[in-house]
Parts: C-alpha cells; sequence; structure tokens
C-alpha cells in the first residue's frame, strides 16, 4: 500500500486495515505498539522504552516512527484481549433495588389508545389526532414529539387496522426532576404493546463496558452484558485517551476521523455490541430500548458525547461539562432507538465522576449516619468520605500499575496471567496459579499485590522494596534494570522469557499503592479525623473480587482494620445507574450527591505529598498502623520491624 | 453509460447527470419530459400528452418509457428558469410591523458576560461556570443547551481572553407560548456581541421560495431575497410533489435518495442559496442565524421536515402533522445555526396551510369586524370567509392554469412569456406585451386571463368558451384539437411554431376560475351570506401584482365589486411569518388564528358543484353577479346578452 511521506508508522499500519495496540494512546511510553522494521527508510524518535537489544533487533515504536520511503514491516503478535468478565451473570440474581411502581417511578410509559380513522367529515391530522385521544383517556397533555417519530406516525398508524387505529404511544411524561418541559412522545407501535417498554443502564468503564438491560414495566433487569471497552487499544487509562482524542485527522485523504470521533465510535461499537446480545436473549430489537442512564467517568461520558475533553488533564484540570443536559440516542449516535433518552449521569470533578456519585447512590452512601469511606479502585483511586450530613472526595493518580501497565511483565487480567502467587518462606520457590490454566505470559493486578506481599512477608523485600541479594535462591538476581525475583522460568512460560518482578516494578506498585492510601488518609486528616474512626469501608469496582484482602493489607494499600469493615461492593456503578433508570426519586439524589460531594484537589496539596511518601514504604513508616502486619513480623525475627516512631529513612 | 435494465429512462438521464424537467412528478402528464429516441430498445407507455406526429417523430415521455437495451437518447433544449421576481426588493422597504422591543418580544437574545477562568481554587466546570454567571447576571436560570453547542463550549472560552473571558450567550428563552421548558443556549460567541442575533423568516412557496433576514436587536429586515423553488423540476404542483416523493430508491446502486428526500434536499439548497447570498452582502455567517420562522402550504412544510406527505393527496385528505413542533435546524439539514430554532408555522387543514394563517396574521384579518374574504390565488385558491368572530375556509383545486401549466403554450411569468394582450375588436388582430422584450415562446398567467377576457368581450368567443368561426380573420382557425386563436404567427416566435390558445386551453382556464369563484361563493352560501356583503376583499400571492383587476373580472375569476374593495398586498405569507418571528405575541395570535379557522372540505359538498359548474361561463351562468361586465356588453348588440335568468345551456 501507498501512503503519504512523513506519515505516521501506527497510522500507516491502522490505514492497512491491521491489528495495532496502542495502549498509551500513541505517547510513546507504553512501548506496547514496537514493531520489526527489516528493511526500508524509516525515521524514528528515540524511545526510552526499547532496550539497546531490541533496536538492534530492528524493533521501532510505530507510535514514534515516520515513514520516510519504501519499508517493510513486522507486526509481533498482538495481546489478546480474552474474555474473563465476572460482572456478566444471570441477570435473575440481581433484584430490583426497592419497591417499583411504573406509575409513580418511571418517566418512560407505554399508552394504549384505539383512534378512530380520520373521513371527509373528521380530517384533523395524524398527530393531532394522537396527541387528542392521549390528552382524552390518559390526561397525557401538551404533547410533543420528534421529527424522527413524527416521520414514521403515519405509516403506523395506517398499518394497525382498518376499522379503527389501535396503537402504543411511548412517552417520556417529563425528566426526573419535573423540570424538562411536556411530555415528549418516543415512539408508536402498532396494537396494544404497553410491555414493550424497555431500558438501558451502562456503566463506561475505562477498561470494561457494563450494560443492563431493563423492563421498565416491571423494572427488572432482563439481561447483562459486559465486555473490554473497545477504546482500550487507543489508550490504556484516561490520560492516554485525552491525549488521542486531541489527534487530528493527519492521514492521506483526510477522511479518517479524528481521534476524538474514533473513540466516540469505539466505546458506541463496544456498548452496540452487548446491547444486541442482550436484545437478541430476549428477541426484542434495540430499537425497543427507549431509556438509558449512564455512568462514567467524566472522560468517559466527555468522549461519549463527543466533548473535547482536554482541559481535564491540564491544570487547573476542569471538565467542559459534569453534568451533560438530557440528549437524544440519536444525538450521540447510541444504537438504540434514536429519540431515546439519554441521561448521561452527572459528576463532580474532572476525576470523580459520575461512577463514582452513582456508586455511592446504589451504596446508600447518603442515608447512613455512619462515617464512611467509599472508594472506587482503578487507574485513579477515587475516594468519599463522609456521612449523610457531609461530603468529601479527591482522587489520585494511582497510575496503571494494579492494572498490569507499566510493570516489566504486566498484564490484564486475561488468560495467560498469574493473578495469584505464595511464596516458601524457607525456599523462596514460588507456586502461582494462572488464569485459564495456561502457561504463563504475565501477571496481573491482584498477581502483582498477592507477590509483592509475599515478597515483603517472606523477606525478600525490604520495607523500601529493595531486594536482599543475600539469600540463597537463584530466583533473587541482578537484572537490566537493577534487582529482580524471578516468578517463572522460561521453560515454563508461553513466551519462552523468565518472567519477572523488577526493582523498578516494585517502585511501581508502591507509588500506586501509596496514592491510594495516601488519598483517603488525607481527606480523614483534612477533617481532623482518623482513619480508624471510619467504621464502613466501601470498596467499588471489580477489584475487590479478586484481590486478597489480607496481602493488601499486608502492602499496606487497604488500612489495617477488622476486616468485617470492608465492604467489596463489585460495580456500584452500573447498580446505581440501574436505579436511576427506574426513579425519579433515585435520579434527584443522584444529582443531590453530585452537589453535596466536595472536591480536595490533591495536586495543590503538601499534606497529600507528605501522606504519599510516608506511604511509599511496607506497609508504611508507620508501623503503628498496620499492627496485624506487625505481629506477623515480629515472628521472624530476620524481619522484625525496626522499633521507631521516626521514618526510617 | 450503463444502467439496469428496466430502469425509467428519466431516472437513467438524472444518472447521467444530465438536466431534465418533470413538472408533474413523473406521472406522464404534462408532457414536459419528451425526449428523441433515435435508436435503440426503450419500451414507452401510451402517452396521450404525445401527438400522433410526435409518436414518429420519435418522441418518448423519459418518465414513462424503460430502457430495455442499447439505445441513444437526445433531449431537447429544457424550458430556462429566468428570473423575474418582483418580490426581491430592497429591505430599506420593508418596516417594522409594528412596534419592537426585543427584551419583551424576542424569545432570542443575546447576554454579555464575563467569566473568570478557572483556577485550582475554582474548578467549577466550564459548562456550570457560563450557567452560574448567565443566572447570577442575567438572571437566566435553569439553562439548557445542546451538544452541539457544549462540543465547542471550552474552545471558544479559552481563545476569548486570558485574564477574564469575556463571552456572549445567545440564549432562547423560552418558546413563543413559554410552554417549552428551561431557556436553551444557542451559541456561545467570543467578546461582546450581543448586536450579532440574526433570523431569518422563510416563506416556501410550490413556485416560488422568499426570505428575510432579519436583525432581532432591531427587528428590522436586513436583506431580502426570492428564488424559484428548487423542486419545480420534480413536480409543478403539490400533488405532482407528493407522486414523486413516494418514489423509492429504484436505480442501480440504491444510492440516490428516495423522491421525499431529493425533494428536501432541493428545497434546502434553495433556502441555503438565498441566505448565504442575504448573509454575504451583509458579512455574517448564516451560522450567525439563530431562528427562523418557515410559512409555506402543508405539501412543503412536509418535504422540509422530511414527514410523508402522501395522505394529503389521499382521500379523506389529512396531513400527517398540522402544527409541527418546534425543530433544530441541524434535524432537517437547514444551513443556518445547527442549534437554531426552526418553527414551522401552524396550518388549518391539507390545503390550507401556514401560508394562509400567516397570510391572515398578516392581513390583520382577525382584528377586523368588517365581513372579510381573503384569498391567496395559485395552483389552490385558498379562500378564507370571516370577520374577527369567526373564520371559515376552503381550497379548491383549480389546477395550474393560471400558472402555464396545463395550456399548449402556456409557461411561468418568465422571458419570452406573452402576459398582456389587446385583441382589435374590429380586425381581431392582437397587440402583446412579453417579459423581456423578447420574441414570444408561450403565454403566462397574467397573459391568459388578459387574452381569455379580451377574446370575450371582442366576441371572438361566446359565454361557453366556444369560437365563432364566422369571423373574417385567419386568426381563428380548426386546429388539431378543434378551435384555437393564433396569438402569434410563426414568424414572429421564438419558436418558429404559431403560439395559439385553444379550446382546450379555454376550457382549462374556465375550470380553473370556476373552481376559485366557486369557493368563495360557497364559503358564503354556506353561512347564507352574499357576496356582495363582503366589505373588503384581500388577495395575496403575487398574483395580483401582474393581473389586471378589470380582465379578471371580466372572465369572472373576481366578483364584480367596486375595485376599491379590492386589496392586493402581495406576499402576504412571508409578512406574517416575519411578524411571528419579532415577536411571541404575534407568533400566539398565529396558532390562535389556525385554532379558529373552520375548514370546509369542498369534495364533498354537492353545493360547490353547482357553484362550480355555474361558473363554467364567461363571466358567470348568472349575469345579474357582473352587471359592470354586462353593461359593456350591452354596448355590443352582437354580443347582446341574452336575456334570461336561467342557465343558458
Amino acid at each position: 500500500m501507498e501512503v503519504r511521506h512523513g506519515s505516521l508508522l501506527s497510522e500507516a499500519i491502522q490505514q492497512a486495515g491491521l491489528d495495532l495496540n496502542i495502549p498509551c494512546g500513541g505517547q510513546g511510553r507504553c512501548g506496547r505498539c514496537a514493531v520489526i522494521v527489516p528493511e526500508g527508510s524509516v525515521r524514528a524518535r528515540v524511545a526510552t522504552r526499547l532496550s539497546a537489544q531490541d533496536i538492534a533487533a530492528g524493533y521501532v515504536l510505530a507510535c514514534q516512527a515516520v515513514v520516510e520511503g519504501d519499508c517493510t514491516i513486522i507486526i509481533p503478535p498482538q495481546e489478546q484481549i480474552v474474555r474473563r468478565l465476572t460482572s456478566e451473570r444471570t441477570a435473575a440474581r440481581i433484584g430490583l433495588p426497592f419497591p417499583y411502581n411504573p406509575e409513580l417511578d418511571q418517566t418512560v410509559r407505554g399508552f394504549f389508545v384505539r383512534l378512530p380513522p380520520p373521513t371527509l367529515g373528521d380530517q384533523m391530522d395524524d398527530w393531532s389526532r394522537l396527541r387528542t385521544a392521549l390528552a382524552q383517556e390518559h390526561q397525557v397533555t401538551n404533547l410533543t414529539a420528534d421529527l424522527v417519530t413524527l416521520r414514521r406516525l403515519g405509516a403506523v398508524l395506517r398499518k394497525s387496522g382498518e376499522q379503527d387505529w389501535p396503537v402504543t404511544a411511548i412517552v417520556e411524561m417529563d425528566a426526573w426532576d419535573r423540570s424538562y418541559g411536556p411530555p415528549r412522545l418516543i415512539d408508536v407501535l402498532p396494537g396494544e404493546r404497553t410491555e414493550a417498554v424497555w431500558g438501558t443502564a451502562i456503566d463506561i468503564g475505562t477498561t470494561t463496558v457494563t450494560v443492563y438491560l431493563v423492563n421498565l414495566v416491571s423494572g427488572e433487569v432482563a439481561e447483562v452484558a459486559a465486555d473490554y471497552n473497545g477504546q482500550i487499544r487507543r489508550g490504556e487509562d484516561v490520560i492516554s485517551r485525552i491525549v488521542y482524542a486531541a489527534k487530528s485527522a493527519a492521514n492521506n485523504n483526510g477522511s479518517k476521523p479524528s481521534g476524538l470521533a474514533e473513540l466516540q465510535n469505539l466505546v458506541l461499537e463496544t456498548i452496540g455490541r452487548l446491547l444486541a446480545r442482550c436484545c437478541q436473549r430476549r428477541d426484542i430489537e434495540p430499537t425497543q430500548i427507549y431509556k438509558a442512564t449512564i455512568a462514567g467517568n467524566p472522560t468517559m461520558i466527555h468522549l461519549l458525547a463527543g466533548v473535547p475533553p482536554e482541559q481535564i488533564r491540564l491544570a487547573p484540570y476542569v471538565p467542559a461539562v459534569n453534568d451533560m443536559p438530557t440528549l437524544r440516542a440519536a444525538e450521540i449516535g447510541l444504537g438504540i432507538h434514536p429519540a431515546a433518552t439519554v441521561d448521561c449521569l452527572p459528576g463532580v470533578a474532572s476525576y470523580v465522576g459520575a461512577d463514582i456519585t452513582a456508586g455511592l447512590l446504589s451504596t446508600g452512601f447518603e442515608e447512613s449516619d455512619d462515617l464512611s469511606l467509599f472508594i472506587d479502585v482503578g487507574t485513579n483511586g477515587e475516594t468519599v468520605l463522609g456521612t449523610r450530613e457531609w461530603m468529601l472526595s479527591c482522587a489520585c493518580s494511582a497510575g496503571p500499575a494494579f492494572e498490569g501497565a507499566g510493570v516489566e511483565h504486566g498484564m490484564r487480567a486475561t488468560a495467560g496471567a498469574i493473578e495469584e502467587v505464595w511464596i516458601n518462606s524457607q525456599t523462596w520457590e514460588p507456586t502461582y496459579r494462572v488464569i485459564g490454566n495456561e502457561m504463563p505470559r504475565g501477571i496481573c493486578g491482584s498477581g502483582l499485590i498477592g507477590l509483592l506481599a509475599e515478597l515483603f512477608i517472606t523477606g525478600v523485600i525490604d520495607r523500601a522494596g529493595s531486594f536482599r541479594h543475600d539469600l540463597p535462591t537463584p530466583r533473587v538476581r541482578q537484572g537490566e534494570h537493577g534487582g529482580e525475583y524471578v516468578v517463572a522460568w522460561a521453560a515454563e512460560t508461553a513466551t519462552g522469557r523468565d518472567v519477572v518482578l523488577t526493582k523498578v516494578d516494585i517502585d511501581n506498585l508502591l507509588r500506586a499503592k501509596a496514592a491510594i492510601y495516601a488519598g483517603f488518609s488525607v481527606l480523614a486528616h483534612s477533617l481532623d479525623l482518623r482513619l480508624e474512626d471510619v467504621s464502613r469501608f466501601l470498596i467499588g469496582g471489580n477489584f475487590g473480587q479478586h484481590v486478597n484482602v489480607e496481602k493488601a493489607v499486608q502492602i499496606g494499600l487497604l488500612p489495617d482494620f477488622p476486616w468485617d469493615r470492608f465492604h467489596f461492593l463489585g460495580n456500584t456503578a452500573i447498580r446505581g445507574a440501574y436505579m436511576a433508570l427506574l426513579s425519579r426519586d433515585a435520579r434527584s439524589r443522584l444529582t443531590e450527591i453530585a452537589r453535596r460531594v466536595t472536591y480536595l484537589e490533591l495536586s495543590a496539596d503538601n499534606a497529600f505529598y507528605n501522606e504519599f511518601t510516608s506511604a511509599l514504604f511496607l506497609p508504611h513508616t508507620d508501623q503503628t498502623r498496620f499492627p496485624s502486619v506487625a505481629s506477623i513480623l515480629k515472628q521472624k525475627p530476620e524481619m522484625a520491624w525496626e522499633d521507631t516512631e521516626q521514618n526510617p529513612l
């Protein structure tokens, strides 16, 4: 194929229709888009992610190289995204969150009317005919409609019957806060179809998209589906996607969409595929879905709506919109009924979005007098501390280490990932469990937490994360980037290379766990509260469903509380979106939550920096905060906790 | 080029990018799409519009012939559409219709605010920042916005300034009836631009589209432009366009839009071209137009909105929508600001539309106690009789004869059309005036009325429209279709053929004038009123600006009143749309007019049929209704009015 002189190699590869992952969004940071150029003219910028060995072997980063003449490119096998999603479960397991009466609670309803067809003596137009009947029989007055619905009205009425016209009108009665204007006709169906009113609750995670297909008459979740967000290959974290979104169409013919449009299309494709799967199981059409509520962090909501997210990553970090006006599906190209209401739930700040407010709603956070702490663990550790009276939030940039990125042999929790590790404290030999029972290819988040805890508890690394090189085991050795521990020898791996955890990796993991821990510590300290006073520790995200709590405490990611204070709640965002889908009242409470949550900006906060540096040790500089860990270590004289209150460094 | 076997010849010609007029919409009625097939395989249906001579010469109607093999097509020169539009005048001549105070009257306004840019201590999102300022400084609360505007918001704010952000918000405060919901942000402009608020009033005539560009701050008409409706070549009257709209994409590759979409695009192109012309003169962009009011008959409004109009022509003749909900420009693809309000004004019935209600508004019809009669002369003679207390309307299918269609040498009022004729009562030799002072090519509407009156008054035809063949003039002769009068000999015409008026043409004209006269007669009689009681005869449409009143009375098209009761008002529809654009109150009155006008369906009315047949004579069966005409005829003994009260036939 031909490309313009000076084209980015990554764009040329995409134009050729070939698959290339660009997890960091094309910043040259992650090194995942490395390709081999055996011959030809390519000019590459210096790529710190490539070793001298790689460069000698002809590797370049496709996102950092431009085509300057004829060349041949070899694309190494791309990491497979294998489904291993625990959130896709049978819908029967999801109960109604509260007693549901659609007549009182639901904004979108179906009304059956039987219209008299027009005659020469009754020439009322179709639209007035329907409006009059709905007003007379169901007290739906001042009805308005979208053009897309009016265009179909005449044909639907005339195919509904001969003697009379029996039809079902799908009407949005008002908005959740009743401030929205007159009722709006969304659709007209021939015959009595008042049962055919469907909605969807959607959680757009940076990594995973989850949808509920909900019957708006019964309120029940009919189907659940989840899949990876199709945007992943254009950036693994929100910052990478914001960078990618700003890329303009710089290809040969200008027909390629901008980065923003491409990311919008990718997530719409993911949602569309999931909804199609749900609808197929129920034998309905996606166009029978008349309402959607959407949770997600602000970047995800901006990308879905096609609103440029660039200011989210630039100081002073303000989103364009925290509280999106109600949209129609056709405005963003969401593949449900084009006139369906799309309600993007409100967020608080650039890094505390609708995923958090919906999460708070679903946990009943604002209904309790107890001091609670809600944390959604992911690339950003968003944390909310408060009671029904007040809520204070923060977000700390933990980085993607717990999601397997930025770690030498890190990977997502897919087939071939080491997800759990145990180390023998006598021999320092590991035992591990691999997802899919395959030969290991790398280590995922829960495996990294377990491995870090085991290395620490067995004395392979010290409190600062440095290797002890005096241990009689070949597992601990000096690698290219300093000390490293070999989890799996080349012979037993799928890659034919040793799977290791390096000192550099450990430092990344320590920074991630320190950021999260510092986040909730600062929240508490800023209010002169002690973490110990928190009676409920609510943990959202799929994180908790894989992580071993004991090990998370041992590395100082979670505080050393009685375990019964921890509540691992899974995907709280989708459940909040589901509640907002069903009920005006729940939706109003969600906006009230968004209004009441105060945001504490940590980037301007010295206390956060102090807390962060103190938490860079295992489990923490201040041993008194982790008594259970201290007691384990005291049983191992060689690892005895240094008896000091002072920072050991 | 290649087309599919069985393609319509007219479609094949359009696919080839060649120009072919199809005035009747492809029904085979008008005969204007005749082409010559010198060789090749084409199968044509029997075409009554072609003479045996034409068929022998190889003519077929392109809309009635299918391609069955290789063939060669010769397309005769197409009738040129030359501009001769009296409605395009300097805007300075159009005064404000009433005292205008934008703060009270106007729904769309500009507000200047100066926003503090965000800081780490003030991270309010862009959208909330603007909303807060508008609420605090201008009491604009609960503002909502379209996505298209939110997408641009961040960039506009940041380019507005450094120290602070001075911007102008264009806001739709509410709808004309204040029932519409919260205020809506339409646009944001950098700097203080409160003067830059523009609107447009549009009249979509079946033949002519007229636009006013209006400054919504001063209320003044800044520019006026008018042009032929681009849909003309796909059908000259509304019925032809409805037929064309129902055509589906039956070409080779399916990429051609359906008839409906094509007609929608054609009128959007016309409007877009006119607005671009106005904006260019004022050095503004069409995207600075934030509001549009649109008048037009129901078929025109359906086609503009892309709503199928097919039921308008089928009994019992009901439109899909008489009163369209308020639209956004982007919904229909109107080339102004995409979030601009588009208000299609309300109509009454399938053939009494917003052109009539807007016309009534502009005449002050509903403000007078006098019995008034409003008539908009065109293909359909829409008539309204009433006072401020009541209004009764009807529409009669006059046919397109007065617009030059359905007449052997009829043509539109373009260059080469005979527009006025005088006949010498001694010699029966005509004198005529031609538009553009060219050699004549045909006769337009005003020419036909004048010619018919002259033929009658000079005794060339009798009261039934039949030729007297005993006159000593070669002008009256027997033609292919019966008697005919030669207006211009071949040697003096641009076509090289005699320009004649035939008995068939005269019958068409008599039917047209009889339908219009019968319409207002039936309205009056149905209420036991006499036409003589009408004190104001309000005539809308460009008709009156060309027609000689005396001759219109002589043929019995207009009643025989003192001439001071006739008020020729020109384009009343655009003036009503302009009033509705400016003021909530005028817009409310327009809807009140649409509600109060009662529609009388003539197709089910025997009285109409009786009136119609009585009016098929010159000037009318009942001579007492036309005393001024009778007195002229009495001066000519050979034409003496038969002294009878009975129907002479």
